[in-house]
């Protein structure tokens, strides 16, 4: 089986080695590499620099797409399904936006669209997902979902950092990009929620339809005094449907000490489920990192090599996201005059209006 | 598809229901179910008394083997598979002893053997697990795999229950069995190792190699003395590999709080893995239970519907288990004059004839 890799930077290579490994068990290989000119020392011949060379050859029938950013990664996922090439993606961003329709792409051309690595990285979560809500629906999830804002937040309630020293920490050790905005708004974890919540919905949801709020202005003040309440401070993405209803909300939230989310630290992710016949489940590991999300890809290459490649939802339900703020949560809000309240019935342009505020769990 | 139901017991009635419910989106029919004349009743002209009317029904395609204990579910097990029918079991007494013979003779009868509910309960481990490991070389296991004990310890800590009181109280809701030896003593918990390590290392181990030591030695005054240190204590299954070499150990275990293991409560269960590319997974769910349990089951039933069910392993490696003390491991021991001290390097002989001890993780 003739493989074709889409971007050779720190997961594809890793990919690349992985596949390399896999060799002895499974008759594949990697043929075509797509990226830069630069890397035609280390790629040889293998390197292609016009996508096209992998989309159109009719020999490959597995692709693997770890580029980033949007406009390209979509051209290559659509362009490889509508050849009838099976697609691995790691890419949150496009699943976000386009699942139905690369859903539907692959149904229609009789190859598998697997998106193991988009959502918690490493943590096997959507094959689990999806054999689960065959049987059990699903109507709850929270999700500590971004590495960098957790090994920030963890870094300043253990070890006393700054918010600048955690995030520079973080930087130096690779878990922080150069540009951490879309990790401490939480965009990062909107897209992951997104792709969870529509799997287990079986709907689509816009991105910008996802609340969100970010943890810039934590303080270690803030993170003492939290803690001193019994609770520990953390970055969770809590979804919920009622029929068709969704509210999806990403806020930094006081999770209670014995908790499962409570225990997951530095660059460790988790997702936990609620629903009908299952109660809670958590899934915990890596959200990130080259190996365990090439393994998370590798994983799915295994499953479409064996045949085992999961389907994916077709658009069942017209999902209908709440804007509005979930009234029941309780939230601990600090004003601009620094007095703390546990308040309910907050609006989100009361909240939006305080210096800093946290959902209670 | 036609299907037969070995046992209408409490999981047996919850497997019936959700079967019912997936008739909306499958083309499936439980059309007999073994059981005692009693169910009569309740069952119908479904009902069948002889294991054969179902092994020996061609127009049966899968079973699912409900009916615990070992000698009458090896029967069913072993026939239905040699005539090709897949079969989905929840009975880890069965699984734990005879793994190896039935994934062979699915691949020979060109048919499916599906165990996910045999470790674990409901949470989705064993398909992660074979997924996973086709990439990552797993070589430890940490879990928390029995509800019964869990509950037990957990009732003793925080509430402040007495080992008697608490066990009642697992009775009463439905916890514990009536005699619950297998579950205080560790070998529930032994057949549940033995599973998962006997998947991750793709080997075969015998329960009688696996060491155990149970919780009935547990007291209050102990829980608050380790509460005390740091440490919640858990009922452990540790497993190990180094190359062929595995030691698999089930006793008591002072886990430090904020290590994932030390927030799962009550009845549920978690199952923690680390691996070569992978570092750690943990999966955490309710381990037991007739609706969870079920749920496992019916995710396996879906997967051989969708042609995606898991493909075990084939007795690769020659696994040997390790007898001796892990010589690496540090002890909490109380000595028959109650005096407690920290000590490594302990021999077995020297661990039992201690008043009580745990491992320290």
């Amino acid at each position: 089986m003739k493989l074709g890799l889409f971007g050779y930077g720190v997961i594809g290579r890793g990919v690349y080695t992985l596949v390399e490994n896999l060799t002895k068990r499974y008759d594949v290989e990697m043929v075509k590499v797509f990226d830069l000119p630069i890397k035609k020392e280390i790629l040889g011949d293998k390197l292609v620099t016009d996508i096209y060379d992998i989309i159109n050859d009719e020999d490959i029938k597995i692709v693997v797409e770890v580029l980033g950013g949007h406009d390209l990664p979509y051209e290559v996922i659509s362009g490889c399904l509508k050849k009838g090439k099976s697609v691995i993606t790691a890419n949150k961003e496009v699943v976000s936006m386009h699942l139905e329709e690369f859903i539907n792409l692959a149904h229609q051309n009789n190859c598998s669209f697997c998106f193991e690595a988009s959502a918690g990285g490493g943590i096997p979560v959507i094959r689990p997902l999806i054999d689960n809500i065959k049987v059990n629906d699903v109507n709850d999830i929270f999700g500590i979902l971004n590495g960098t804002t957790n090994y920030i937040l963890t870094k300043m309630d253990d070890e006393g950092l700054s918010f600048e020293d955690a995030l520079a920490l973080a930087k130096k050790n690779g878990f922080a990009e150069a540009n951490p905005t879309a990790d401490l708004e939480g965009l990062d974890i909107v897209r992951k929620i997104n792709i969870l919540s529509s799997l287990a919905y079986r709907g689509n949801i816009c991105n910008d339809d996802i609340y969100h709020y970010g943890i810039t202005g934590v303080t270690k003040q803030i993170l003492d005094d939290i803690k001193s309440r019994g609770y520990v401070l953390k970055f969770v993405a809590a979804s919920h449907r009622d029929g068709n209803d969704v509210t999806i909300r990403v806020e930094p939230t006081m999770v209670p000490n014995g908790h499962p989310l409570s225990a997951v630290k530095n660059e460790f992710n988790a997702v936990l489920f609620t629903g009908s016949t299952n109660d809670t489940l958590e899934f915990y590991g890596k959200g990130a990192g080259s190996i365990p999300t090439a393994t998370a890809i590798v994983s799915d290459l295994v499953s479409i090599l064996e045949n085992r490649a999961y389907i994916g939802y077709r658009n069942e339900n017209k999902l209908v996201v709440n804007q509005k703020t979930n009234v029941c949560a309780k939230y601990y809000v600090i004003d601009k005059e620094d007095k703390v309240s546990i308040r309910m019935d907050m609006s989100d342009e009361e909240l939006l209006a305080s210096k800093f505020y946290a959902r209670i769990l």
